[in-house]
């Protein structure tokens, strides 16, 4: 492992992603059991996402092994609603557990910058589901915030897998204009 | 004109939108002259954004002639780069000139906000370019803060046409998750 404060350097799109391994952070999005379970809300859209838990599960053994900081968000709701604004009541009412989110962004009105300004991360390592939603919106936030992103491929997922292909185009387009994108298997090298 | 108040339903995808004329603003991102001109930068990358950019000269029209509040955001930067983050340095630096905006999203770190706050406006209706990114971050910041929106199909534009596909798309998937989307026609017919 390299010294505090040395750059590695991570095979990705569009370009190679200057991982700073004192700096960095794994986000894991709402990878929670009724997205990616049987009989889960996922299911009912008829697609699998566990190809992709499974790799958000070595993803964090990594990210524990090299003891880099790890924030999960969760995506839930309190049972009467009160919570919940009446005009997504009608849709799919969400807010987030630990870091409560009003709705798919990771940052807005939640004190999610505020815990990485004090740790001094710089980069961020977006996983989970689903791509086009939540991880989309909330890397968007970042990349307006500052931060470096390196989206892990087969770490995140949708239920329509046309919509991830062209979420994953569009961040790395015009040389990264969101961020950068790469699978597991090149960040564990680089890294490793 | 309806009453203040009263609701009028365009006809949208995927379903039809309550506009509240009372509280309804048009938000037209970034038709600037280098990114919709000949010579310009769009032209550049080999697309012509000027349909669009005569639909959003319409919209605003319209706008006027209801006398419903209109927000301009514009692209520039400083010729030193002095308000630019080195990790955007490289890539292409931006900030809004009228509504100053770190990068790609209208409401980070920005004004517009509060100044939708002190209108009482409830429902965006964006247009402008380009669709995958400024319009499509934008209009995410806005659902996440409550506001219903109105993307004008032919009134926004992208240098890659399948993107401007694609995020229409996502925008209205399940069940308007992000907000809805309609052509000029469709909103002329209902509030004409």
């Amino acid at each position: 492992m390299p010294a505090t404060g040395d750059r590695i350097e991570v095979a990705a799109s569009p370009f190679p992603y200057a991982l700073d391994p004192a700096h960095t952070a794994l986000v894991v999005i709402d990878m929670q059991r009724d997205f990616v379970e049987p009989r889960g809300f996922g299911e009912t859209l008829g697609n699998d996402l566990a190809p992709a838990a499974t790799t958000v599960a070595a993803l964090i053994a990594l990210f524990r092994e090299k003891h880099w900081p790890i924030l999960h968000t969760r995506e839930s709701h309190k049972a009467d609603l009160s919570d919940c604004p009446p005009a997504k009541r009608l849709r799919a009412c969400a807010w987030r557990d630990r870091h409560r989110q009003v709705w798919q962004g990771l940052f807005y009105a939640t004190e999610v910058g505020d815990i990485l300004t004090k740790r001094g991360i710089t980069h961020l390592v977006p996983a989970g589901v689903t791509t086009e939603v939540c991880v989309q919106t909330s890397t968007r936030e970042a990349n307006d915030r500052g931060y470096e992103c390196l989206l892990i491929e087969d770490a995140t997922a949708s239920y329509f897998p046309h919509f991830k292909a062209a979420t994953l185009e569009m961040i790395r387009a015009h040389g990264a204009i969101v961020g950068w994108t790469t699978p597991l298997d090149a960040l564990s090298k680089a890294v490793g």
